[in-house]
């Protein structure tokens, strides 16, 4: 099952200015000359688990079957923490099981999951502060040059779960809460499409009133709050062409509430 | 005409902290697993479609014929403005028709515009806030994949073009004004070499005056403002290892004005 | 001695917002079609020739031998500064002549260093502010396509060095400093690990006092300071998942003195 020339994908919180990220691809290339390296992101928030796992979360159901994402937000390197592989239908998996992987794990599908044992899947003595570079790289670029999953090491059951925030729901509505904010300072919750099964009628946030949900920024004026389902599939409250966490003054943990019409 | 293994570039204001890109990507990848993959710069201003504009053109005479390079920088994304591929002689375009392909429309060369209206060249369900996953990232990978061009939909005839600020002259010289900001504090102005036919005498912007054209940053001492063409072909006011923009307290708009000696 | 798909890594101080980097890539590319490219940094302190060569020490022992690196941190670009190409009997270098790479140049093996004079390994008038682009860009490209090493130009035995702070030692100790801080914040020091040959019973730095070295972050309770080897080998100072320049209020220069058990 693999691919002419395996993908790899990399998630850290490394930033790109220190050099650590080309330590794992000068490594990676190392072992297996083929790979193909995409960036996902180096800007995780620094040890924010939760950032991580939403990113990949947001970024898996569009890579080809087979590709293999390396992720590293890992405050606990060098612990006692377990590195793992995960084996979705699609997708692998490579990183520290702190959480990272919650979102990816499939609810009602198989998957498999292994922990980092094998030393031929490492580099000899790995530093205890950079297993990106000494355990995960160089684990993912052994997996896409063909060694097999299995000797990986033992299988894993209990792999560590976030508790994202979860959904209140009554008769009136749903209330969740601002999860993540991204770049533009759209604010993500934790509301997805298949809750809102009712017609909107009204989204509070902060001191704003929503009316309805809209498909796109541009429905509504410059500079104006409006609610929609984004790329991601969940609820979002945006600006058009303004920043909505600058202008609302709001950010992560913010409560959202939604009635129906 | 398909290039061995095609490159496609990317420009877009999406940052690359949410994995916007990588989705893209994904999708390419997913189309034309042998698709090049070359980031221009995601960090263009939010929104700011001259930005875009004005980093296209620049690096667009430095990449190999039949190059294709997508560009999102999309404020009306979801609305009723068109999505457009752009073939001139030697590079293509696909993204948004909101002038953000201004700069590289020849002026006296022939060239082909299309807009995308073939779901051929999309994904299913094209989300309305996401039209680089699910429509020019898909578009540039079928087209380098080989799908023809003709296919994408029908001509275009009145693309948008931006108005970008024009130079004024006299028999003293050439009123113009800095049109973007690199980071390093260069002061990139709109007047081209090719605008600079006699010798240039004295160049005023802000409170400076400065004394004819040096050829590089060193020529002057440390911390002394200067000007010379840059490595656009563009009339650029710096400061030898110092951050003009600051130095001076000046930025984009501001006048500068050229006189002949 | 040609690489497959030979591997050209670039470290900038141009950062990403400009499409610079971009410029470069699609020159190589034009000259090369088979290269590939992989970004170490583009976000060096403008200027800051130390930090470019600390990121280079870092990242060169983890790439595949061969591998050509393009580093342009460049204050005299235009200037007489020349322009080199360093080959270790492992990795290849190009760019300025400025101390860039004076980490890497080996002490005690052999290397050869050139002068970039050969008109054929740049492009036709090269730009005075822009030699990344015009000329070791294609300097790189053509040295990767096969184009021999011997025909750069003349070799250089005066090669510039950068003078680093030399680390004091008596009975008692070592007196160092900080000579780096990366994106988390941690204190890089200019103690290398060869040095540390006696157990260390203290560490002191601005006002902290540090018992012995832990060996990854999460041996010390959060937000607790630790001193390490880090994974380029040096001393370094951190805190649990913290941003220990923050929290210490320090940063480049910093003594740092080491007391034996």
């Amino acid at each position: 099952m693999m691919l002419d020339a395996p993908l790899i994908t990399l998630t850290t919180d490394f930033g790109t200015r220190d050099g650590f990220v080309a330590q794992m691809k000068g490594v990676i290339l190392g072992i297996n000359p083929r790979a193909r390296l995409i960036d996902v992101t180096h800007d995780i928030k620094p040890f924010s688990v939760l950032e991580g796992a939403l990113v990949l979360k947001g970024i898996s159901p569009h890579f080809p079957g087979g590709t293999i994402h390396v992720a590293v937000v890992d405050p606990g390197v060098g612990s006692k923490r377990r590195g793992i592989v995960l084996y979705t239908e699609e997708q692998r998996y490579v990183g520290p099981d702190n959480g990272l992987f919650s979102l990816v794990v499939p609810k009602d599908k198989a998957c498999e999951i292994r922990e980092i044992q094998n030393p031929d899947f490492m580099r000899p003595e790995p530093h205890p502060t950079f297993h990106g570079r000494d355990i995960f790289a160089p684990t993912a670029a052994h997996l896409s040059a063909g060694k097999p999953f299995e000797e990986v090491g033992p299988l894993v059951h209990d792999p560590t779960m976030l508790s994202i925030p979860t959904v209140g729901e009554n008769a009136a509505g749903l209330e969740g809460a601002v999860i993540y904010v991204d770049r533009f300072g759209n604010l993500t919750c934790n509301i997805d499409k298949a809750m809102l099964s009712k017609t909107v009628g009204t989204v509070y946030v902060g001191d704003v009133i929503i009316k309805g949900l809209s498909r796109y920024f541009g429905e509504v004026p410059e500079g104006e709050t409006m609610a929609l389902i984004n790329s991601f599939g969940l609820l979002e409250i945006a600006v058009n062409q303004g920043n909505a966490a600058q202008v609302l003054g709001i950010g992560k943990g913010e409560p959202v509430r939604v009635f129906w019409a």
